[in-house]
């Protein structure tokens, strides 16, 4: 479940609550001042444009925001921090106030984690006492923008590669630091991806983990003494030790016949690596072909390894692709398979599956699944973590209503003017619902999309969702100021 | 001091030893199977490119790396997992190998934080028994690559911003989550920025902070009977109570009439929400002037409170200015208050800050630089800690020596091929350094900076710092490869 002990242990250490901006504090403290901390407030958050040009986002975040919510209190260092940075002029009793603070009072409407969403609807409600609901604004928005932002790129990611390529998210080594690295992979999982390589990110939300080798480890061997043990037995029980040495020579020259291949071309330290490997890994051999050159060397390699394991009776899975153009490589790699699968009777080849990662981005995935290739796992880093096509959500938090008055801000720039007053989404959910598993949630993602026309889906040029107030609107208490209330038609 | 406890406590937390790719522990397996745990290896970590087209980088996250290592240590349930997701025939004894394992036995070189360096110089090496200096890998990336790039793009917007201009980091929104948040105020501040508005970060790296008000501040108020007390003592130790709603009145309507403005267009709620600002902090004052229109309301709201403040002997700060044309904006500001100081003879009025916040780019600041505006604090977020315009630092960390010996990679793409063999930086300092504040980083970074000429620093089409192999090589022990030392011409 996604909510194990150690997500709830450790959002205090990753959302302290001064992980904000000051003047969250300033204002609180002048709302203290002027005697309003028990009014009652309502914010709403939501974002202007959908990410990446695109005709609908993901709403993500929600589980960390109520985490965050539950375990909100200053400690005692805290406290002592915010007095040393405030007016010396401060009044002492405003620290005492903030030690006491806790979101007892404060609830959280929200549009269920995994949802479409769309722009400029209200998709969280926080209401509660006046500077409570304003301190947590940043963390809000901090825990809910990149999340939503990297969710909704790997959706588009799993449009454009369509249902049936899995799809791999290794962009830790590229995120923001250590945190962004494990938001990236749990929310990316949520979007659509099937796999991480992130092992913290298997081991806190249940992501299943995958990866093999990488070039160092071809490169860190130079010839075959390097190999050790030299034998392997067969996966039949019999324990009969095999000379692998030899038996790999000897499929290698097989091999090097039937595709005409150099022998002398041939890297011996790559085979030694495919080898110890296979050794280790008798039932999950797929290496990295290319840390030389496919042809000449590592697919010849992998094709020797990969009969000595199938002799054995032990099943190989497949090769990665590094570099290069990743569809053609795919299809001269697929022919080579073919060939050796029916030339040596090994149908156990027809099934090797091919890894591509290579600087994958939203276009070149979006090319593979318009252009003829053997490509049936992708490994995606840099252009999902990071977003590169827009690389942040500009979620927003406004004041909408205080003491059940409207509340707006008119702005130079009208794209920042707010619309006054709470809205109810229809959409909007009102009963509680449980804290969802990363695997549930993105069984909704799935769902949710399904809901939507493809036309609003389209990577390119979507139509847009008509999000619109509707005309029957909700006369406030204590104002002639209209609330209107804000429909999604679905 | 940087190296706070806290910073120590942390780094188990923000970088558990599994928070890798999964590829790093099934490699690590295949040495140890093949008996070659115990072999040296050395790793150089670099990248091919400066980010953001610019001619020079920022090394940055040394620090956390040294931290990283020293605390690198497998806990009893990290190992239980590798073992509930490695191949079920893994040799039980590899995971006590593992739980045996620490950084004991490796040696980090690394160019000092915050210094500027160039593509393809080895900006780190990573010397010890192979596994180890393996597993290290992606956490080692993960820890430098955002804090590099965030901290060129800092020095970047630095450089665009002039020297006296005071740059406010407010990023915290918009960073991929909560630590990206943190790491991107810390190595903002050492790139060159002054101020953050991240409480957490002052807390934890001493940085200064900053901020005053939000626009819900303002649009929370609607009337000046919410201002309370009433009432302000002025500052020269006169315990007199003062009343300020009749005194601000007066204010008011001497600044519309001196500025020929209508007093029917002021939001009183907005003149209540400074009031009650000023009475929380008469030596703080600086609210955000744009929340319905700065020349019909803002502006004039700030000169009657601040107006108030002078009479009764406080200093009143300044305002700030969050949305339109802030050049030409700033200049009508600076005009009325100049008006007001000679008017009201008011010398204070002269020396009142503008602060602009509004989706400050690197261009953004460059023409701020360029064209005339009043503007003497600029407050970034998004384009600042996103890194819009190149959103990820290509780090890589690759094999060069094992036993002695110089290994490369050969790829189909040439860009990913390596050079073998250690290389000696002639700036590496190999004497051990201490570790620095942020404070001494972030003087080191500018010091550093001044040693380049500024044809490397213009932030377009920069003349390129020429990085060469010299040509004096070194003979290496047991093989007749070469491995040329690496020069980098200061």
């Amino acid at each position: 479940c996604i909510m194990s002990i150690d997500c709830i242990r450790s959002i205090r250490e990753r959302v302290p609550p001064l992980l904000t901006d000051l003047y969250q504090f300033t204002m609180a403290y002048a709302y203290w001042r002027a005697g309003r901390h028990e009014e009652h407030a309502v914010f709403e958050l939501f974002f202007r444009d959908n990410p990446f040009g695109g005709g609908f986002s993901l709403f993500a975040g929600v589980h960390d925001c109520l985490l965050f919510l539950r375990n909100f209190r200053f400690a005692d260092e805290d406290v002592e921090f915010l007095r040393s940075v405030m007016p010396p002029d401060t009044d002492p009793a405003f620290f005492q106030f903030l030690r006491c603070l806790d979101c007892s009072g404060v609830t959280l409407h929200s549009v269920p984690e995994g949802t479409v969403v769309f722009a400029r609807v209200p998709l969280m409600e926080v209401a509660g006492p006046l500077p409570v609901v304003q301190l947590l604004e940043t963390s809000l928005l901090c825990l809910v923008n990149y999340a939503s932002l990297v969710c909704t790129n790997a959706a588009r990611f799993r449009l454009a590669a369509g249902p049936k390529r899995k799809l791999l998210e290794m962009g830790l080594r590229r995120a923001q630091g250590p945190d962004g690295g494990l938001t990236a992979s749990r929310y990316t999982h949520i979007g659509g991806f099937d796999l991480t390589s992130n092992v913290q990110a298997g081991f806190l939300f249940g992501i299943p983990v995958a990866g093999t080798m990488a070039h160092s480890y071809v490169t860190s061997f130079t010839s075959l003494e390097e190999v050790w043990p030299q034998t392997l037995s067969a996966v039949n029980g019999d324990h009969n030790l095999v000379d692998i040495i030899s038996l790999t020579k000897g499929w290698l020259s097989r091999v090097c016949e039937l595709l005409g291949a150099e022998p002398g071309k041939i890297h011996e330290g790559e085979l030694a690596a495919f080898l110890s490997y296979a050794i280790a890994y008798p039932q999950n051999f797929l290496p990295v072909i290319d840390s030389y050159s496919v042809g000449c060397s590592g697919l010849l390699n992998f094709c020797a390894v990969a009969l000595v394991l199938c002799e054995l009776g032990y099943r190989p899975v497949g090769v990665r692709l590094d570099s290069g153009d990743l569809c053609k490589q795919s299809l001269d790699v697929r022919r080579v398979f073919r060939l050796c699968s029916e030339h040596f009777s090994i149908p156990a080849f027809d099934s090797l599956i091919i890894v591509g990662t290579n600087n994958i981005s939203e276009e070149s995935l979006a090319e593979l699944n318009s252009k003829e290739n053997e490509i049936s796992v992708v490994g995606v880093g840099t252009h999902l973590v990071t977003c590169t096509k827009q690389p942040s959500l500009g979620c927003v938090y406004k004041l909408v209503e205080v003491r059940g008055r409207p509340r707006m801000k008119v702005s130079e720039d009208p794209e920042k003017s707010t619309v006054p007053g709470r809205k109810a989404v229809y959409r909007l959910i009102d009963v509680t619902q449980p804290l969802c598993s990363a695997a549930e949630t993105r069984a909704k993602v799935q769902s949710s999309l399904q809901t939507l026309h493809p036309r609003h889906k389209r990577l390119q040029k979507p139509d847009s969702y008509t999000v619109s107030l509707s005309t029957s609107c909700t006369e406030c208490n204590s104002t002639d100021q209209l609330s209107p209330s804000l429909r999604c038609r679905n």
